[in-house]
């Protein structure tokens, strides 16, 4: 198969190629793709960087129209992208992949445009006293996106929110797929390929490979040219990447890891145990607990109802998922996860084993600790596992409850369940202090899976959740600030000014932060 | 001398001593200030954790009040301050310590009380539909401040920028001083203690050693209870900390260094030659050169009038400056950076050499080279210097001049100077593109030094001039970003919410952005 670099489908310069596998056979898919060498990623540096040079300026209605565009596009083709995406990650044709994803995708897209149209997302500011004015725009290098295995849509790197966020802020995007849905990326990327042609933007403005040896990527991600990265994955590869990437200076943002504890306050138990068990139950297991949200670490603590509710969320665990996981490695990390909880002292309540082929499944698998066993090794019951697997902890009382909550890590979401009215005052004010430094978005009575398309929406995190606790990677407007400098203009003459500095509000509707108050309306006349 | 530590002044837990050196004399001042081991470090970060346990929450109006509090103590020790800040960096008294710097320190924390007050700067947003609800806040851990040289007052780690950003962004500070003036900074300290207690704020917000040794240094910086930090000075050192932070997942914010390239169009020349000469001469040499926004770089095409402007530059560079240097290593920098330049070929055309004692004094120092030789070697010509010094660079024509611009490396600032009307614009609109990506804050007919405190303004810019191009460390409120995580309520239960993101506006007058629009208005009523 073709990369796209350049503008055009072409050969890859390749060191090789891959074929995605069938996660419900195990059997690999009959499509090659190409594993693309530095040539080709320069190549895209290159194209990308004369697109910059030759359009320094996108029109942000020129934008918004090709993400329309492009989410239509895409929906003429959705039943391929559907049919596709489903061969190669086996997750459920309905309602997870045409219902919910791929909407979401193409929502994604359009609320993109929207807030392209609209520009409040960069924070333009005027000083008239002394004309200084500025806003945030393009980086002037072209944003790396790196997207994940287990959102073939929505979170792709050719069509998803970052690939949105990135463009709608006016930058190229070079596109690494995920490896394990080539075919749905390449799709998607026609579909993007097409809308671009009808947009009049330059047609190099998106750029795709599958694939590339880790050392190419951290070449790409320190390149001169490269912009910024945006990375959606694992610990270990997200760390290496933002090494190379922050030593040659550029921004990355990561999101790498999260167990998303829940805590489960007396009241709460008291009141809904049952409700919660199922909540929980649900939450683990949706996606085949293969969520960066999926709440991994439940803590509650000893006492009257946390015995019948380990027990009810037990029984829940122990029937059998239907739901594949996403690839071999995956499977592995969840079985080499189930050895090291055991090596650390966990009760194993349920599961714990895989399940016997074709395709790659596991026992849904519940594991018991205590408050005492978590602070003894916080980092063994810490670790993020892909699979509907979560760890219960039972603390002996509210202050190893509150020890507990100090030793986690940052995550992105946090939960605090708890009884009706003041029921748990007092837990709740001892422990939402320490929860909320240690998480992006805090709950409450609510399970973390679900992550909402809102301006409002915080999908980071505290380190080593992401890579810095101040940005977001779902919800515009924030998110496209991620990929955007601060410019700045001093007695900068009138006609020279962005159309978002001039004192006519460019759009009669655009939000702009003039003498420290917002305002739709024009500078007055003031030079 | 003590060191501030857990609220209260206390001898350190030193490797040893130091003392300042009186610049215009060369001569050490008599005070011995410490050099703080771990220890000390160790104590201060736990002293801030316990500050963040113990007050999650500072009430902005608290922290305005103190802010605006110790406004009002250091000018209460005005005196004191400024003959002290003249002995340690010879700046002089009159007009620049007492009556710009000083009052521009004083200004920027009432600035930032104000910007506290309004809290305009959390960037309240409100999803109304999804009961999703976020803002910044504060770290969770305190922000390490390392101040700069140049600025006693405005950067000080315990009264400048940086350190009114972070408080009044809720973070406790660890400021780590100059040891240029330990003085200076324990009368900031003293002050800021002062004004502490009569804040009610808890006493160990405010933190103080006077110098650690270079490994200590960077063990702080990526300890575990570190929030963030904030580094001004140069690039060798602030890479160092920039790799210690990062590694362990601490955002840094660093001004490192920048030649801030003024180019020159034609037109401009043609109109004002001289005037420009003396403008360039002023900026160059105002605070003998020591400024981040000093021009060091200076573009022109080869034409009738550059001769001419040469000849002027040249004539104001040979005058003898009367203004000592900060220390022996800006002294011994640039003599290194005259070797390094003509050792690259650059022709001297006035200065190059130290002055004789007493005291730290350089000649004004200009150099002139062609386009060619530029491009030959753009690092060469491209190292910040402190000191009068600057370079010309004569390009060949628009071409070279362009491809110049494309050889930049980022910067804080770039100044075009242009002529009347159209003069210049085609060459203008093809230098503009390039040059709005490699700096923070483009300028019009104007020099980069004197950086206002303004909403607007962007004290920053791309790698390698700071760590990030999103952040700037001058302005407020967008300053205080910096030190700020994004905090999500996803579901919270109303009486749970912070006030900044309850129903009703908790000013009245401070702007929120909800349901995609600003305003000052309550959430109407829609649970």
């Amino acid at each position: 198969m073709p990369v796209l670099v350049g503008g055009a489908w072409r050969p890859a310069a390749s060191n090789g190629s891959f074929r995605a596998v069938n996660p419900a056979t195990g059997v690999p898919l009959p499509d090659e793709y190409p594993v693309s060498d530095i040539e080709d990623l320069e190549a895209a540096l290159h194209a990308a960087a004369r697109v910059i040079d030759e359009f320094p300026a996108l029109e942000p209605d020129r934008l918004a129209g090709f993400l329309e565009g492009f989410a239509a596009a895409l929906e003429a083709r959705r039943d391929e992208a559907v049919a596709l995406a489903h061969l190669e990650t086996a997750l459920p044709e309905e309602p997870r992949l045409r219902s919910i994803e791929f909407p979401r995708m193409t929502d994604q897209l359009r609320q993109a445009a929207a807030a392209c149209r609209k520009r409040d997302w960069c924070l333009a500011t005027i000083d008239t006293q002394h004309d200084i004015r500025s806003m945030y725009g393009p980086l002037g290098g072209p944003v790396i996106v790196f997207g994940p295995n287990n959102f073939p849509f929505a979170y792709n790197s050719v069509a998803g929110g970052d690939f949105a966020a990135a463009i709608a802020a006016g930058n190229p995007v070079i596109a690494k797929a995920h490896p394990g849905h080539p075919g749905t990326t390449r799709v998607l990327a026609e579909a993007a390929l097409e809308a671009l042609r009808a947009s009049g933007l330059p047609r190099a403005l998106i750029q795709l490979v599958y694939q590339c040896e880790p050392e190419d990527g951290l070449k790409l991600a320190a390149h001169p040219l490269t912009g910024a990265l945006a990375f959606t994955g694992s610990r270990a590869s997200g760390l290496a990447l933002k090494e190379a990437a922050e030593r040659a200076g550029k921004p990355v943002y990561l999101e790498m890891s999260s167990v998303n504890p829940v805590l489960l306050l007396p009241g709460a138990l008291e009141e809904r145990s049952e409700r919660i068990a199922a909540e929980l139950f649900g939450s683990c297991t949706s996606g085949a607990g293969q969520f960066c949200t999926k709440p991994g670490l439940v803590v509650l603590t000893r006492g009257a109802r946390s015995e019948g509710f380990c027990d009810s969320v037990r029984r829940l665990f122990e029937g059998d998922p239907e739901a594949f996981l996403l690839d071999q490695g995956t499977l592995r990390k969840l079985a080499a996860a189930v050895t090291a909880l055991e090596r650390a002292g966990a009760l194993l309540l349920a599961g714990g084993h895989a399940l016997s082929g074709p395709g790659f499944r596991f026992e849904n698998t519940l594991f018991r600790i205590t408050g005492r066993q978590f602070l003894r090794d916080p980092d063994a019951f810490q670790t993020e596992v892909f699979g509907s697997l979560a760890v219960l902890v039972v603390a002996e009382d509210p202050e190893e409850l509150a020890a507990i909550v100090r030793a986690f890590e940052g995550n992105l979401t946090g939960s605090i369940y708890s009884g009706p009215g003041d029921a748990d005052r007092e837990l709740h004010d001892l422990i939402e202090p320490i929860l909320r430094r240690k998480v992006g978005r805090l709950l409450d009575d609510k399970m973390p899976t679900g992550v909402a398309v809102s301006p409002a929406m915080n999908h980071g995190g505290p380190f080593p959740a992401t890579g810095h606790p101040g940005f977001t990677a779902v919800g515009f407007p924030a998110s496209m600030r991620r990929f955007a400098a601060l410019r700045c203009y001093d007695n900068v003459r009138p006609d020279r000014l962005p159309p978002e500095l001039r004192d006519k509000n460019p759009t009669g509707a655009m939000w702009r932060y003039i003498d420290g108050e917002y305002t739709k309306g024009d500078v007055l006349a003031h030079r």
